[in-house]
């Protein structure tokens, strides 16, 4: 089958991120969607600029040019994408795409905040859809857990850290007791906040994000113009110690809230009691928390800005479509992800075959030697130590416990030790194994 | 449009959970699906037992029957919804549902890793969905997750608490320093855990969801009898505190990764660093990290297990199939989740008719009477105070902070409160006022 042609408006961060993502992973996307997806032609501003962003092998293969309208109006593209930014070209050339039949995947959060409604209606009158995972929440699915996952409740509420710039400064200034305008300096340095950071730090962009979930959750229109901001730039160093002390702490959130006279939208600084799950998310992390009256509360949590993790939302939308302009309507999303004629016959590998760190626990005889005997047994198996601890055995016992972390080792090889260490005179009955993941990559 | 006729098999606590949130939330899921969904027929085994599970407003109006193959059979019904758990009638039932042509909604694990690969097959070639989004941490749509928000991704690893009743024991044996043998007794008094255990202790309902989550992950077959499976039984009092000194927790993890050589597959005790968000996932809430070369790592968590929970999935399953059956295929999905026609027009609460709860800083001069002032006017406008605290001034400091944290209150009052407060002779400068939620309801 023909790959489905998509056309990109814009190559900066997340643009570049897409054409990465859509190159790096081909094989698995075109498994998963049934077809392969090709860039046909990418938009921007400037050319040169833009070739630079990415690595050559990406860059090689795409036509760049700077005719937006030529894009929109290509007959052999069925999807554009649009990821300029911006509320004035993005609307015309979204619109436009919608008029010529094209199905549109936006990240444009500002955009949909305040045309949503209009745009919404000329794709429902043109028979298009207009897909906009990335433009809430960056590479979390929540805008499909809302619409498609979670539709069986009433939702009762949403709050969510939908800022990465802000929640890395309310962060820093937890952690390091940093005054507000310190934080945002180094945040500007690592280019987790612009320039001219007001859109992140004084709500905008969360307001955005919140008008989006709010009308997903409510079935109510986009009402931007309706939403209360305030920042955290009035946020100082006493308060968050203050609310520290009360088993608090200061995030900004994103809060909508169904009550019985109308519907609560609004982004501030708040308290939040520090042994809850979001109070935990830290750095540029984002989460939005859904309580549905079926299902209770819901916490989705992950990279909420970023090239890839943006490129994440904006592919699976891609996959999206590429899927209902493919296959028939109930085999759109195949049973195990991928098309059943694609499915791999990968082997699971047998339990002595895994790689991991393990902890030992080893009953010692308090004598001297058993720790260079089980050292060296541990050393000839290729199993490097990360920690260890004695713990000094009670007055008249005479077994000792002795744990042991191991760096990453083979099974098979760590059993193998076991079985040695179990034979040494100097150990009490079998060695407790357990398995240790650190999870960081 | 007539509504879509759904039959039931089972109505234990899922499948009268089913009847209940699609009772309730009617008007909203048919906001939703664009179509209403009606139960037409529940088949069970004892029907005397079957109605007494649910309140009379549910029961009354459902047509129960003892004969499961008349559902199936039953030319108006469109969706069979498998409840009854188990492999071998549920097997019959759902392929029989499927050769009908009829679509299929579970929530069995079981049945899906052990005879997966055969119901999808015969579901393909019928042209009709099975959809399971169940059968995985239950309300959690983490099935949707990996089948349509991660598609951009290469996976490359999933680890899960998907046992509920696991958690629930290892969180107690942490907290309360208590044996395996008493939590499991406790876990089983508060339903928790069966009668046997067996299932959940010992990592076979985990090991079920995991071969899910695998197959999805990887584009494998379901593979269930090459997992790996270690359970909770073992675990001593000792190793929990030991691991906790070494700064780690212990959790049931189902942990699938995807290797040069082939795919790990298994479930077992596993450390992981205590400041983990997933090594903070207590009691019976489930939670998924999957890790994408794209997106990174994202976690999703909430009730794994329970009646509504379940049932808030099941529903969504069934949302997606009507809306196939309903919609043309590129608006199946609304943009705004709900139909366009079916928008409401709540409107958005200013700021001052938000209720929360608040957290005030005052500067006093630390004067005789300036508490009795500030409570007086909280109280004369209605505001409960919840925890105050004074911060004693530094040497030669004449000015006092005091923190106020208020219970719910109406913020226009709130407001009127602090301009009184800030009118008092013995309080310097303007009050610092933040908004606190609880998030617990």
């Amino acid at each position: 089958m023909k790959p489905i042609q998509v056309g990109l408006l814009g190559f900066g961060t997340v643009g570049s991120g897409v054409a990465k993502v859509l190159a790096r992973n081909a094989e698995e996307i075109g498994r998963r969607a049934g077809r392969a997806i090709e860039v046909k032609r990418v938009a921007v501003r400037n050319i040169v600029k833009a070739r630079a962003v990415a690595p050559a092998a990406v860059v090689e293969g795409l036509a760049f040019g700077n005719d937006f309208h030529a894009v929109v109006d290509d007959p052999e593209i069925s999807i554009i994408c649009e990821l300029i930014g911006g509320t004035t070209l993005a609307k015309e050339l979204v619109l436009r795409a919608i008029a010529n039949g094209k199905h549109v995947v936006t990240a444009n959060k500002a955009l949909l905040a305040l045309h949503g409604n209009e745009i919404f209606a000329a794709a429902q009158a043109r028979g298009v859809t207009v897909a906009f995972e990335a433009a809430v929440a960056g590479g979390i699915p929540i805008i499909k857990a809302l619409r498609e996952g979670l539709t069986a409740n009433r939702i009762e509420w949403i709050a969510g850290i939908i800022n990465g710039t802000s929640n890395f400064i309310l962060t820093e200034m937890r952690d390091k007791g940093a005054a507000f305008a310190d934080v945002l300096a180094e945040a500007q340095q690592l280019g987790y906040a612009e320039a001219d950071p007001t859109f992140d730090i004084e709500g905008h962009d969360a307001a955005h994000k919140l008008t989006i979930l709010s009308a997903l959750a409510f079935g109510i229109p986009m009402q931007f113009d309706k939403a209360y901001l305030e920042g955290i730039s009035r946020l100082t160093q006493e308060d968050i110690a203050y609310a520290e002390q009360l088993g608090y702490r200061i995030k900004l959130l994103g809060i909508t809230r169904r009550k019985a006279n109308g519907v609560e939208l609004r982004v501030h600084p708040t308290l939040i009691p520090a042994k809850r799950i979001i109070a935990n998310v830290d750095g540029v992390m984002n989460a939005v928390v859904v309580q549905g009256d079926a299902v209770g509360q819901t916490l989705y949590c992950g990279r909420g800005a970023g090239s890839e993790p943006t490129a994440s939302a904006v592919v699976a939308d891609l996959v999206d479509v590429t899927r209902l302009l493919t296959a028939d309507p109930e085999h759109r999303v195949p049973h195990l992800a991928f098309q059943p004629d694609r499915l791999v016959d990968l082997p699971i590998l047998p339990i002595d075959a895994v790689e991991t760190s393990y902890y030992l626990r080893l009953k010692a005889h308090d004598k001297a030697g058993v720790m260079a005997d089980v050292t060296r047994i541990l050393a000839d198996a290729d199993i490097s130590i990360d920690a260890m601890m004695q713990k000094e055995p009670a007055e008249g016992v005479k077994v000792v416990d002795i744990i042991i972390l191991t760096h990453i080792a083979l099974e098979r090889r760590v059993d193998e030790a076991i079985a040695r260490i179990e034979g040494l005179a100097t150990i009490a009955g079998s060695v407790t194994k357990l398995r240790l993941e650190n999870l960081d990559k």
